[in-house]
């Protein structure tokens, strides 16, 4: 191997991750230089407060006032974009850098689920990879596993656990008993929730990510508007209880699944049997499920975030660009790559479980069989669970339908009607069940 | 992307392995061809029966009588040596394609661990890849997950379930309270397991594997020859049910874990926790589970064996070749590879299950725990189990003993000391307690 001088990086964004990456290329530099057959050295920094300690020694580094700039800096060979969202400064950055010929790595989701079909014909125009292991599931290394180590396989199904905070959340309220909100608050105080926490509960997260996987798996461009998407902030102690009883654990689930017609893509909480592989992935810990033609079931399971974790992807996708080895954006040329569609919501087809609060009286269960005969929803079981504690209504219980496979088109057509009843109290709870 | 001409291959071996690639690359070959940016097509092939039904069409392939002839063919661009075995042919082949400048796609885990650091030079001197993710865990990209996905972090540990023949035989043991014996013979006649067993339940499989993988983890040239290797034919349905009462599952392991003055590589049948990540991986499927610094813990999980997951492997390799996105063999040139050495046995530290079969009279504990104390083994636990059944000695009774934390050196000196007190009336089962 030729020696080469150092690949140098620009680095946008110094929070726990950019911080995490200067850690770690100062901790292993002796090891990623015999790895890359290069040393890779941070040689500019742009960040918002210059003076913050970091726990690391930056000393030597250039500190840039625009981000931007780095994409025209003529000593940065590599821009490493830590700063995140999908639109402003780190979309101009990553832009800016393919089409000044340079490298990106990035470990934002955001901006690859939103712009990434667009920065992926940059990247290939101009002939520099574009890199975001990252983005997905942290430190599990599932994108290069995924477009390089599955590149032979056809693939039926990815998806998987891909919010630790959701995971975290829902375990603790199987574990405890307690509801969302009170669990939400802790999950806040533990920093394992942000202050705003509706990027992660509300499901936007794992949408990024999971349109991210299913542009690899399929090999498509990727396709984040199509992604059908619910949170868990209906979820209630209730349900936990419920699922338990049932033999199953609740997760906010993301799955793409390949269809003759096209490609289903959605996050939603599900219902996954207790002893499948999902069921056991438990706290902040993530993981990815892939089936294929040849390979068969095949499960990634890891931290989904946290500074450690991520700079290890980040760190490792820098290795890739020192050693030349970058592969295209979602796994083919542009050209190459399958115009399979994304499916509407209505198409899919699944077992569902809804619950709902009910007037404890005679004829309701009649009223909502009746509606589900008519809609050919075909109800497997039907559970009630005595009178429901502290809602303040003597009447009130919990009622929930497990039905066999069924359109969704038909389900959502029946809860939108169920849930107009006057004998129904609130709004139904809607879970699909997976096989996990 | 320039077009390519298509990425010739001259496949040695057509066995179920060799039979699945051939499967693969006509089943999906527009798909790979996207993705490697040229087609991969089957020119010549080596094999031992021409004339037999394989299921898979070979017209138009060219058939070769002596393997190491495709090493000079001017037609063929890579070799994809499917022979196995260390030596030999495929030893021949390999050595002579690298040093023809072809690159090498293999599955050939003995190969790789018992030649591998030779082969490795081999493949750097000619600047040509050498290839192998199907050698280890079948369709699991580990190595490149591990080479590659991990490049950024130190690891620490590094092993798991990597012979399926074995879990499948201790699952079934588990499951059905029946012996070793019985189940060899059931997993033979279904397929599982060998008519000579001995590489898969001596653990010589799994060490190949473990070797390879601690070369990877660690970045030194693999060294085999220093892997501790045990296998499970002295497990008895004894074992499983004493591991159930302590609340473990017994797991044939392989370990790989980094210490201040060197490496401990080790395989052996091991009880790791009920509830455990590693506890919970049953039947022919593999895991590996690794830990670094910054990534934390990490599992992967999928089908170790059979055509399908074992072509996908070697297709995944061979469209990095065509991609021309190799890595070094043990992910850095051979300068800048590690020189950590391979521990001795004696210095390992661990807790260690040792399950006798005793004579039933006074005094018999006070003499084995009076070897222990010399020997300084401390023990945490000592259980009895009513009599053996089925030994036709009336006054056998097991007795087991858990130990706390100890060097090696003391169980195995106190294991010979116990085996050869006439009331210890056959060889000890020794077994390693791994977290899981």
């Amino acid at each position: 191997m030729t020696s080469k001088g150092a690949l140098r990086l620009g680095v946008a964004g110094l929070g726990t991750v950019g911080a995490g990456v200067a850690t770690l290329l100062r901790a292993n530099a002796d090891l990623i230089a015999a790895r890359a057959g290069r040393p890779i050295e941070i040689v500019a920094v742009a960040a918002r407060s210059r003076g913050r300690d970091r726990g690391v020694d930056l000393s030597g580094v250039r500190w840039v006032d625009d981000a931007r700039a780095l994409a025209a800096d003529p000593d940065v060979d590599v821009v490493v974009e830590l700063i995140g969202a999908a639109e402003g400064v780190a979309r101009d950055l990553v832009k800016a850098a393919l089409e000044a010929g340079k490298p990106v790595v990035t470990a934002n989701k955001a901006l690859v689920a939103v712009h990434g079909a667009d920065l992926a014909r940059l990247s290939e125009r101009a002939g520099v990879p574009l890199m975001f292991e990252a983005a997905v599931a942290g430190g599990i290394p599932v994108i290069k596993a995924v477009r390089e180590g599955l590149a032979g396989d056809r693939l039926d199904w990815i998806g998987g656990i891909l919010n630790g905070t959701c995971n975290y959340i829902m375990t603790t309220m199987r574990e405890s008993g307690r509801d969302f909100a009170d669990v939400l608050s802790e999950a806040q105080a533990l920093g394992y929730a942000e202050a705003d926490p509706s990027t992660d509960v509300d499901g936007i997260d794992a949408a990024h990510k999971l349109a991210i996987l299913a542009a690899l798996a399929f090999g498509r461009p990727v396709d984040f508007g199509s992604v059908v998407v619910e949170g868990i902030r209906g979820i209630g102690a209730l349900d936990l209880q419920f699922a338990a009883r049932l033999g199953y654990r609740l997760k906010l689930l993301g799955v793409a699944r390949r269809h003759a017609d096209g490609i289903e893509t959605r996050v939603s909480p599900c219902l996954v049997p207790e002893g499948s592989q999902l069921a056991s992935v438990e706290g902040v810990f993530n993981a990815v499920l892939v089936e294929g033609a040849f390979v068969g079931r095949l499960m990634l399971e890891g931290r989904g975030a946290g500074a450690g974790p991520t700079a290890s992807a980040v760190v490792a996708d820098l290795v890739d660009v020192a050693r030349g080895t970058a592969v295209p954006v979602w796994g083919a040329s542009d050209t190459a790559l399958s115009a399979s569609r994304s499916l509407p919501r209505e198409s899919f087809v699944g077992a569902y479980y809804l619950r709902l609060l009910v007037r404890d009286q005679p004829g309701v269960i009649a009223e909502i069989a009746a509606i589900l005969r008519d809609e050919v929803v075909s109800v497997r079981s039907l559970l009630q669970h005595g009178r429901a504690a502290g809602t303040g209504q003597e009447a009130a219980v919990p009622l929930v339908i497990v039905t066999h496979e069924t359109r969704e088109a038909a389900i959502l057509a029946a809860r939108t009607r169920i849930s107009a009843l006057d004998v129904v109290l609130e709004e139904p709870t809607m879970l699909r069940i997976e096989a996990g």
